[in-house]
């Protein structure tokens, strides 16, 4: 029949999955019930009003959408473009690369502004090119780049963006809950994440939230979003008000039942007190790295506690040091991507894994394995 | 922190979810390993073997979207429409109507064919159609319509595109593994289906598989996808061969457990096996409906096993007698949709439901509330 063997119980220290508390695992394995349940209906409404407190922010249309990240990501550029519409996008690592195929397939005018990987996005940069361009729409950036670890001023990107009478989509994949994010004082107007980082759920669910000023834009398209699945007018049925409720797809019951428990588990913890818990971890796993001879690539002040982007001596078999890492210490890190590929370590410390004891045995087996 | 109870145990006889076995919600709880695991790369290529048994088929991109059923409709339609394609679609039902819906955000021609909800599409009808118009690529259908429970001819349907040069799109999300389903022998293209239906596993996943006609159309295309996330070009890279996997999405890990160990459970019981007992428990039922007094909406030829389309007086308050059943029985069955809501009830009979005690307990508890 199948010859699959038990999953091995891994540490998941790379660019996420995190790992999983067993409080979430076992949510996912409670009795399924229907979609259109009303103790469904509760879970929606309960999984609402947790995520806004993840997110700071009262925004109404705040929900997980029933997919990965990349479909959240979608769910922004699909329903925020028209044909035509000037998009900026301040690219420094994959992810930006991204919203960039993003914006052309919804039919919008990309204007890429890239800045060196590893580097946090400039706010004078974008103002300059704002100056330069008339009309644009949207601003979009990645607040952590998950690629290469380093964190931009979201804050002062959405100020300049504002004063350009412009809607800023804002990737948090990597940022929710582990740093500080503030939707609403920061006026974000799209924005989406992932489950299986900071929240530490399984990978699978997309979070976002929108604001009124994204709804606005929504509510006034001229043509329909290009994707039926991911087209708000519909979702906001699905996910709004619970006595108004109508069926549009058949939501991953399952699936949210671990995010809702991610999400109490981050409520009993508080948010900030999650967040300072990542610095804590970043500080001393930074410590111990450099103890054994590793550097962190991005300057101390743009730095992701929780994805650490570390260079290592050039002469090193990298990748079988990865493997051995795996195989003898049951312990995942990542690999650098594109320009970085084998040039960098990505090591994450994303809730449940920003733990004393993950640093610890990073560090030991990572000294064991070094040269 | 949260108010949210711990979910009941409810009988699942709607249009779906179905009743999840214990060993595929304890499969969800599986630790987590990352994406790109060896672990997870030996999951990946269990899942398409054991998928393909479930198909019928050798198509090499057999494979499940991470996400749910309108997700994997819309990889169907988003990889293989291209601006101005005409493509018919016959409808007669609700989910016929979101394929139009489809076919028109895809910036294609959608010529509609309508058949009475209820009844099977005709192949003759088909026939007709594409000797009235020229250049249509591609023709799309639905194998067993969950709105009404009215089974087409997918063979004849196939075969009749195909004398004309097109390709066809089949839903399948009611019948695969509970109605005969022969992809290959049947020369079907892109085909969708859904994880919580005769699968039984939790929602959330979508089944596809696309014919070497169907990849050769998507490797030719003169645009990209609209859609980055669904886009086949890249996910190819993703689920193809195990050597050569690039990163695209992080996939549902768990949600992927689970759904391998549905596929396990269906190949141990054997899909013909699995058909017969639809077949088997849905006459028991409606031997059960007709001795209460209920009567099936489809003609006995026409009819979905495993979705049963129940008409009742008119004088019954309807909704009072599900809301009745779920209180009182802990059992869901489906409200009609569209024309249908208010005067059908939909019983489901997939997967795991498919047995004689939930048989049992529908018609006894049925039989109890009506007047």
């Amino acid at each position: 029949m199948t010859n699959l063997s038990y999953p091995p119980k891994r540490v998941l220290m790379g660019p996420g999955p995190s790992d999983v508390h067993s409080r979430v695992l076992q949510a996912m394995a409670r009795p399924t019930v229907g979609h259109l349940d009303p103790y469904f209906v509760e879970l929606m409404d309960d999984t609402k009003r947790l995520l806004k407190y993840a997110f700071k922010t009262d925004n109404e249309l705040t929900f997980p959408v029933s997919a990965p990240g990349s479909a959240g990501m979608e769910t922004c550029f699909a329903n925020l473009i028209e044909q035509g519409d000037k998009v900026i996008v301040l690219q420094n690592g994959v992810f930006g690369g991204r919203m960039k195929e993003n914006v052309v397939r919804m039919g919008g005018e990309c204007i890429l502004q890239e800045t060196p990987w590893g580097e946090a996005v400039q706010p004078s940069a974008l103002e300059e090119l704002l100056n330069d361009h008339d009309d644009v729409k949207i601003v979009a950036f990645v607040h952590a780049e998950t690629s290469t670890g380093a964190l931009s001023d979201a804050q002062a990107l959405s100020k300049v963006a504002h004063k350009f009478g412009c809607l800023v989509i804002v990737d948090t994949v990597t940022s929710l809950a582990g740093s500080e994010l503030l939707v609403d004082e920061w006026e974000l107007d799209a924005v989406y994440s992932g489950s299986q980082k900071c929240l530490s759920c399984t990978p699978g669910i997309s979070p976002v939230t929108f604001s009124q000023r994204a709804i606005n834009k929504i509510k006034s398209r001229k043509t329909p979003c290009q994707s039926w699945f991911l087209d708000l007018n519909l979702v906001m049925g699905y996910w709004g008000e619970a006595s108004k409720r109508s069926y549009h797809h058949t939501a991953p019951v399952n699936a949210l039942y671990g995010f809702h428990e991610s999400l109490v588990m981050l409520h009993e913890e508080g948010l900030e007190n999650s967040w300072k818990r990542h610095i804590e971890m970043h500080e001393k796993l930074i410590a111990g790295l450099e103890s054994i001879g590793l550097k962190a690539l991005v300057k101390k002040q743009d730095r992701i506690p929780q994805l650490n982007a570390v260079l290592f001596d050039s002469a090193i078999d990298e990748a079988a040091i990865r493997t051995k890492l795996l195989n003898q210490y049951d312990l995942e890190i990542g690999a650098g991507l594109g320009p970085f590929a084998g040039k960098i370590w990505r090591i994450g410390l994303m809730g449940t894994s920003a733990s004393l004891s993950n640093v610890n045995h990073c560090i030991n087996s990572l000294k064991s394995l070094l040269p």
